[in-house]
């Protein structure tokens, strides 16, 4: 293992985080929490941590192999969210090393999980530092997503493999083009949905604050009541468009920019995450207007909002959807698996790995039919590499393993069936609430147990690193040579 | 489609199915139920069918393609269950249609979950009806997954492709050596159950019920305690091996009965079916006994015979497991799934799929470890195709996929969460029990409402069908050309 080039990029990391760490002080002048002290402190310790890193590593270049890219990506993110806590446990006294470790691995890996109440009453700083773990968390996703996993090739990420994602010296000055322009497009959608809050009536602190966790479909929010604070139905549409906006292939935004919109219009991935939103959205809609006398406008648009919320893995909500009755708890309960588009900030399973495994299931009863015909298996209008289906098929079923492991342990600390099949989903899957009285939308993971918030923990990271990657870290024959 | 064969088989088997039904009246003399008029009303009807089909399909022989295979299949299982449900029909006044055809379509498939109570002050005949029907699908299962499936390639089942599912001229005289094998085996095993049941105190009619549901992994029983009606503990222990008995591979026992035995003890799949149940069991026992102050051997054996009884798909209980914990429910609810070994009486998802899953997981991380490297994966000492592993992880996929419609259309009848999730993988894998107070070990599925029912009915066949054959059938490509 060369460590060296490893310690000289999380020092740079953990550079931008202490920068990052000073913004609750830096924009809050007016602020008289009296956290200022922490906020600096705990950035001075990851600056010194920082520096400390890049000296060890040293200013030699070094070219990364996949080897070394699995080990550093799995280790940013165990670090990011352990330094992160340290301005949460200076500044709250009653809160407990694991709840201070679950908030922020909740936040960098933009779950969205919250073991804190009160939060209306919060001081804004500490709101903000919430808020922007998660939007740092967003960049680091994207980012991986982009020019990490394809080059890793892990669970049929190969798909989105382009010449950005090849970490040759020829495509160095590409990669670079790229992550300017994911960069720009990030913080631009960050402006625009802070300015567009601000305009359709949130105050100017949430507007900002559920910006920055609306385009890092992470969820957290400025009010113990979520997005339920706000009941204007124009908010709530703006809310669910940015969700989705936040839950799309983000490198097709960076081409549009370019000029090239034709990508974006004729995404499968794209058609097929609407869709499903807008044709479950339409199922509740229609069966809770059978069961009670509703409005239609309304019943619809909180359907379709706290459908995608579930989808797009933000996990914001408007209201207790688990009151909706048992088939609205069923669908939410597979909702939660199937998460957003590749390239996004969102998390779970994936839209394309799902269509990948149904053009599998096509394919599979093609060939029963005719046995001796040669079929071919396409997506968004390309032949597809049957290894590629298999990664991604192969992934699912590691997926849905991985969730019975998770349930189970958290069954085993105590937790009932259907919060421990939640909690597993809603945390392997990045989502945020999950389902029943306890840790439900209208609930609160402050009342799990220390072993069972540990289990979460552990869970939320595993499915940030899209599962196999930790699981190549983890595994003997990584280390046999 | 050519019809004529179909008729043909299909005739055979409702002549054979009208001689089971006048066993309830041949083998019990002295009963004075008054019910023989219907059950020899039913076989005359079902010989009468029989008679007619056989007049169509001519007396020509025809060589059987695929595509007649598909439809002659499907065809059975939808038509054995509705003749089967006459005798209830025509006996149990108070029964509805839709509870009679729950009964049989539970009863053929081997799922075993009841609508009846008062089982134990019930006419004999009818007990004994009950437990023929699951007998019968017994013996069509074993067929169907020795002869069909592997010449269908379904699921990755042409992983037991032998010379005996080529169906082509020269394989014929070997077919019908393994068939009167098999035959032999079931009917061979059937009496050893029951002698052994009755020699360990269970009363003779009960012994010979219990052995026609155990070795077809079908679980009905002679009273609604179920199982629970018998305490002592050799009694326990030896249904728990039958069925596991049930659950392995009959065509080694064939194999066995002729002097090979090599091939059964070194099954990869009984191995790692046998594994799973000890550990399992092990670990419930050791999570009761942290709990509560309990004696180790009962404990033990009543986890592993629930444990045996869920993973083998029998559905026998000993006693409401459900109330052993949330841990518990959770095993229980992932176990529901799994299924028996390929080749035995069972359903669900079977043994050897999870390990060609586990198989592909591991070459997955291997390849991303070394991706350069040739990896091929094996099972019982054999190179297996990369195809037949894409097959049995595609299967996995469309059964967890058609889990969660069922789940979803389940819960639309209002049924809670956990009925409908644990209902819906309960029918599909045709275990029995579910969980909860309705449907759990110790509910009944009479109180489920008729569109729940018949959702669970379509799942039992469905699951029966091993997904698919009937997808297959019901495919617009099937029928174009």
């Amino acid at each position: 293992m060369n460590w060296k080039p490893l310690c000289q990029i999380l020092g740079f990391i953990l550079i931008f985080l202490s920068f990052m760490m000073t913004l609750p002080v830096i924009l809050l002048p007016g602020n008289d929490s009296g956290n200022w002290l922490s906020f600096v402190g705990s950035a001075g310790f990851c600056l010194t941590l920082g520096l400390a890193l890049l000296l060890i590593g040293g200013r030699q270049t070094h070219r990364l192999r996949a080897r070394d890219m699995f080990v550093l990506t799995s280790l940013a993110w165990f670090l990011i969210p352990l330094l992160s806590a340290l301005p949460l446990l200076f500044n709250l006294q009653n809160l407990s090393l694991t709840d201070a470790l679950f908030e922020s691995v909740s936040g960098v890996t933009t779950t969205g999980s919250t073991v804190l109440s009160g939060l209306d009453h919060m001081p804004p700083d500490l709101l903000l530092w919430r808020s922007l773990m998660q939007w740092i968390g967003g960049v680091g996703i994207i980012g991986m997503a982009i020019a990490i996993l394809p080059f890793l090739k892990v669970g049929g990420m190969r798909l989105f493999a382009t010449e950005s994602s090849e970490w040759g010296d020829k495509a160095l000055p590409r990669t670079h083009t790229l992550a300017r322009g994911l960069v720009l497009v990030y913080c631009g959608l960050t402006l625009i949905f802070a300015l567009s809050y601000y305009a359709l009536g949130m105050p100017f602190f949430a507007a900002v604050n559920h910006a920055l966790t609306t385009v890092s479909t992470g969820g957290y929010s400025t009010s113990d009541a979520s997005m339920g604070q706000f009941t204007a139905l124009p908010l709530i549409f703006a809310a669910t468009l940015f969700m989705m906006l936040g839950a799309m292939p983000f490198f097709l935004y960076v081409r549009a920019i370019n000029g090239i919109w034709t990508p974006l219009w004729r995404d499968q991935q794209i058609h097929f995450f609407l869709l499903l939103l807008f044709v479950v959205a339409t199922a509740i809609t229609g069966y809770r207007l059978v069961q009670e006398d509703l409005d239609l406008l309304p019943t619809f648009a909180h359907a379709l909002f706290n459908v995608t919320s579930v989808v797009t893995t933000t996990g914001y909500a408007t209201t207790d959807y688990s009151l909706w009755g048992p088939a609205v708890i069923v669908l939410f309960f597979f909702l939660t698996f199937i998460g957003g588009c590749s390239g996004s900030t969102s998390g779970g399973m994936k839209i394309f790995r799902f269509q990948l495994c149904l053009r599998l299931f096509k394919l599979q009863i093609l060939r029963l039919v005719h046995p001796n015909a040669v079929c071919t298996a396409r997506y968004n209008r390309q032949p597809v590499d049957e290894d590629i289906i298999v990664s991604a098929v192969a992934f699912s079923f590691v997926f849905l393993l991985t969730l019975a492991l998770v349930a189970s342990l958290l069954a085993m600390t105590g937790l009932d069936a259907l919060s421990s099949l939640s909690g597993a989903a809603t945390a392997l899957a990045n989502v945020g609430p999950g389902l029943g009285d306890l840790i439900g939308p209208a609930g609160n993971f402050r009342m799990l147990s220390d072993p069972a918030k540990w289990v979460l923990m552990f869970a939320m990271i595993l499915g940030r690193l899209e599962l196999l990657t930790l699981f190549v870290v983890l595994s003997p024959a990584f280390w046999r040579d």
